[in-house]
């Protein structure tokens, strides 16, 4: 059967690379052999015990019809309490929307801010998914190299240098993925302002604030015009379930309860009253010590890999990312990741999942595996870089 | 603070006026009246047992982590099975993808095949989102004016009459939200030949086809080229877990898989092992005795707002959704429904959610009670148009 002719965005929203090395790890795998996955972007721990049991009793007590789209209002304030307590960001409920994860949040925010002849301005390396989400909008993305100089962050200057009066939206991530890199606050403050006074949407994504490992958690919601985007999914140990939220101004909340209802309905109940118990004491201390195996991950892989040869020249603060120079050993990060996979049975991510900006000369090295695997895989690194 | 620019899209997408309506009901309910909700699209039947405790089981074994973008391959399988059981339409499992909700299978299919300057065709009255989706991918909704002549569905000769050479997609919803209408098969069999001669592509929305209540229930999954959505939310009475499928052609399967990576990475993991239940021999017993319970609504509901005056010139034969002319009663169906919420306490919807077409002339009805409370709305009617 002949294709039919398609709009040219599904030409241009790339597949991840990452699925493709998982795909043939699975393969490897299925025929006997053993593969360390430092591949995928989700925690290998799973949901706590509280958001399950709640999650559970929301089933049987038949909370399985439509919430509103805004979200669950119970919700909606914890999450602003959350804000409150732990950034010392105090939002209004009323400002809070919940999502179908992050994606769902970051959708909105774009559909609202940006469409065609717009621009939307961010870093690579980044999440492919978010120049992504300004292609299917039918805007622009301008992506603006970033590298250790600046922490694999924007800048004011940067985005000074790479707006045009076309520019809608200044997209930021921190800490970052793939780099694991925190924008600094005064930065972040400098491009705030910036945003404010040129009246250029600011959208930060704070999904992996929370696992900020070296302090200073600073939340962008502190300003009440900025667009904050957060999720269930990474710090809450909540991938599968599929739920995030926005904090948006004031102004933006009728429009964008009026794009959710169209293009969502609302984020999945389930989740929703599962997602309360997320911010329980009992539940938070749980995630903590989560929190503190992931930061040893971190302390004990970046000085390792560093020793075989992989420049990482800004230790990542947060996330469970580290972004590697591995340009001594191959010229192409993505021949690279297929011959460790093949090989040594490590799958990692070739940076160009991640954009264009030197590419080529970068591995994404997720550790989302307990210690003994990392430590296994830094053998079988080591053995490999040095064969 | 003053709202930054926007996309046109914000300004061009309604508000559903239901929710208005719902948001007054509330209010009213909430000062001790008692108000009858024929307004919501949504059953008033709790997830079957079978697939609220497959969805325990699921959470309490861990399967909190993502899915594959297309969605847990047995859930595919069933869902392949199931068309070619119930309605003799055999698909691949491999052309099968697993969305959050139908609203994510809708925005795949438009997302994939109409971006600016594209027409998509549609029925007015209609299901809102879906002018509201082809609005966001930035293409044009060309409404097409349909009434009790061509039982309120598209037929071939109007989508020969109103397509241009712009024109990308024909979307069909059968049966139809607001009117409960099906499309004959051979007129839906002429539109599918028609577009297929013209490389346009079919979209068939049959949300609402395991509701069809006098037999007769054709999928367009037959067809190998024709984009087929469906959902967990209606037959299967899932709505807030938020599941649908989309069955694609398989020449773009690669595609879509890429835009859903993108736009959801996924839809909710144990809503979808949940939904495995849903297909066992026990749940479809259940939910087959849930439909003849709507179909005995339908079959009391339809002679008595006949009898009272409201028009409804084509019986449906799907949904649960009575589509009234009620111009005998107010010139401004809107203004009509206002006064049966605050008069009778009545909720319903006015005809404008569903597009501009006759819109004013028309509320919705949704059965969505049960039968005691459906003969005291009908009750409350008799009254209020008789005082």
């Amino acid at each position: 059967m002949k294709p039919l002719p398609l709009a040219a965005r599904a030409g241009e929203i790339a597949p991840f690379r990452v699925m493709e090395i998982l795909a043939r790890a699975k393969a490897l795998e299925a025929a006997g052999r053993d593969v360390i996955h430092l591949e995928i972007g989700e925690p290998d721990f799973a949901t706590p015990a509280p958001i399950v049991e709640a999650g559970v009793r929301a089933l049987r007590d038949g909370h399985t019809h439509y919430t509103g789209a805004l979200g669950l209002i119970e919700l909606r304030e914890a999450i602003a309490a959350f804000h409150a307590t732990r950034w010392n960001a105090p939002v209004d409920a009323a400002r809070v929307i919940v999502t179908p994860g992050a994606s769902g949040a970051l959708l909105l925010a774009l559909g609202l801010l940006a469409g065609p002849d717009d621009e939307v301005l961010m870093a690579d390396p980044g999440y492919p998914c978010n120049r992504h989400f300004a292609r299917f909008c039918e805007a622009r993305t301008v992506s603006v190299p970033v590298d250790a100089a600046t922490g694999f962050q924007l800048t004011r200057d940067l985005v000074a240098a790479y707006a045009t009066p076309a520019t809608r939206a200044v997209l930021v991530a921190s800490p970052s993925n793939p780099t694991g890199t925190v924008m600094p606050f005064d930065e972040l403050a400098r491009i705030r302002d910036w945003c404010a006074e040129r009246r250029i949407a600011l959208i930060v994504d704070e999904i992996y604030l929370a696992l900020t490992y070296d302090g200073g958690e600073h939340s962008a919601a502190v300003w009440d015009d900025v667009f904050v985007v957060n999720s269930f999914s990474k710090y809450f140990l909540m991938t599968g379930w599929r739920l995030g939220w926005l904090v948006a101004p004031a102004w933006a909340m009728p429009a964008l309860e009026r794009l959710a209802q169209n293009l969502f309905l609302a984020a999945p109940t389930p989740a929703q009253h599962a997602a309360r118990a997320a911010f329980k004491p009992g539940t938070l201390a749980l995630l903590e010590a989560r929190k503190a195996e992931l930061r040893q991950r971190r302390d004990y892989l970046l000085p390792a890999l560093r020793g075989l040869g992989f420049a990482i020249p800004v230790a990542p603060q947060g996330a469970f990312y580290l972004y590697a120079d591995c340009s001594r050993f191959d010229a192409d990060s993505q021949s690279l990741a297929d011959r460790l996979l093949a090989q040594a049975g490590v799958a990692v991510t070739p940076g160009l999942d991640f954009g264009a900006h030197r590419a080529a000369q970068h591995l994404r090295i997720a550790y989302t595996q307990p210690l003994a695997r990392l430590n296994e895989a830094v053998d079988r690194l080591k053995r490999f870089v040095q064969a």
